[in-house]
């Protein structure tokens, strides 16, 4: 038996999401349909963490174990050769018996975007969400910092429960930095915040919850208020998937073959 | 009668290039059925030149003419309101009779991206050509210079004669810069092009041809024998649609309201 970790990037607009469901276009079954052509074998593939429908990823990580005799190297061509081109995989590797996407995970970075000026170029609209209003940026980037630590998130996480999985009820997720921030151009505002691992709409709420705080309908204390509150009806909107990417999954190195 | 001039920014993709036809989504199509509907006349868009199905555009730029009161940032609004997102107008402006969008342009400027990575992002894959194979790119970017000036175009013309206007055989063109270089995070190379008008295909030809250059199949003095030579046969072929975005038109000021 051999191990692989891929690397993979992709634009989410047009799947329902990262996990496999019947008779719906998705990442993980896409990449699974693919690799049980190549291997003829019933190929599992384990993310190491699942994307919402319309949300993308930069650096998704996910692992899958095979007795193809393939290499990392022809297992990454031959899967760009038969996978949408809005799926991509960046990087492929050999690896142990040990690694697990998302159990070795030691932290994600995700990034939610908002596009800021009056009309968004034709290339841009599936990567952001339009918000040309008013916002106060000042008190958005204090609430951002706010959520650094490790706090209960239930005000933040999905009626559902946890992106990892539902029957886990601990809401307490630690945040290692949260920035806001204008990008360079001026016409973007990025929100990117790192942390070991994530509830399910947690960072789109987190993102609901600065764009109240720009609009004055919450201020920058209510992050704490939030926190202590454990009731998601009282945090912002969860904000709309296609501004969301993410970034990176960092593993253990000790992990790695 | 009032009229208006408007910039406009397209993802090309998934349109069959500008110019209106029966039966397929164009981008002079859709604009056009917008503003019948929102003026309830026969609204006539002029284009300053066609783009390819395929081929993406930042500036574009039309007229029009019509009996509307809307003022140029209503139109511009309702445009983008009813417009699928792939299309954009960025600007809208009122103009004078005299402007007229092709025959007042005093120049273009068009790009061609290829991407030189081994993996083209799932985002990007509209707008660039793949080309992760070696390229002499020195040679590249002497035979790129050679086309500055005022030449004879016709090894690098489509056989349907000129974008401008099918019975007019003038085959002569002025370039006035031409600049292949690396982007800063060394991934792309950009073929720039900035000249009075071009042929039909012009663009993408000059790209297949710095291309065989980058390859040894051509070299660069090649470029001004296939000036002399009059033979589209003889200089590289016509590079795919998706790589090439219209930048820019400029328009002589006097025309301007």
């Amino acid at each position: 038996m051999r191990y692989f970790k891929l690397t993979i990037a992709y634009d989410g607009t047009d799947f329902h999401g990262w996990q496999m469901q019947k008779s719906k276009a998705t990442i993980q079954g896409e990449i699974v349909a693919v690799l049980r052509r190549l291997t003829q074998e019933e190929v599992q593939l384990n993310g190491s963490g699942r994307t919402d429908a319309g949300v993308h990823a930069l650096g998704q990580v996910a692992n899958f174990r095979t007795e193809s005799g393939l290499s990392a190297t022809e297992f990454q061509r031959a899967l760009n050769a038969l996978l949408p081109m809005s799926i991509r995989i960046t990087a492929a590797e050999e690896t142990g018996p040990a690694f697990n996407a998302r159990f070795s995970a030691k932290g994600k970075i995700y990034r939610y975007r908002v596009y800021r000026g009056k009309v968004v170029p034709p290339f841009l609209w599936r990567y952001v969400l339009h918000y040309p209003f008013p916002l106060d940026e000042e008190a958005m980037k204090l609430a951002a910092a706010r959520f650094v630590g490790v706090h209960d998130f239930s005000s933040f996480a999905a009626s559902t429960g946890s992106e990892d999985d539902d029957k886990e009820r601990n809401m307490v997720r630690e945040i290692y930095s949260a920035e806001l921030k204008r990008t360079e151009d001026g016409e973007e505002l990025w929100f990117t915040v790192y942390g070991h691992s994530f509830l399910r709409y947690m960072v789109r709420k987190m993102m609901g919850t600065l764009l109240e705080v720009g609009r004055g309908k919450l201020v920058v204390r209510d992050v704490e208020r939030l926190f202590e509150m454990k009731d998601r009806s009282k945090s912002g909107p969860t904000a709309p998937p296609q501004g969301l990417c993410m970034l990176k999954v960092e593993h253990e190195e000790g992990f790695r073959v």
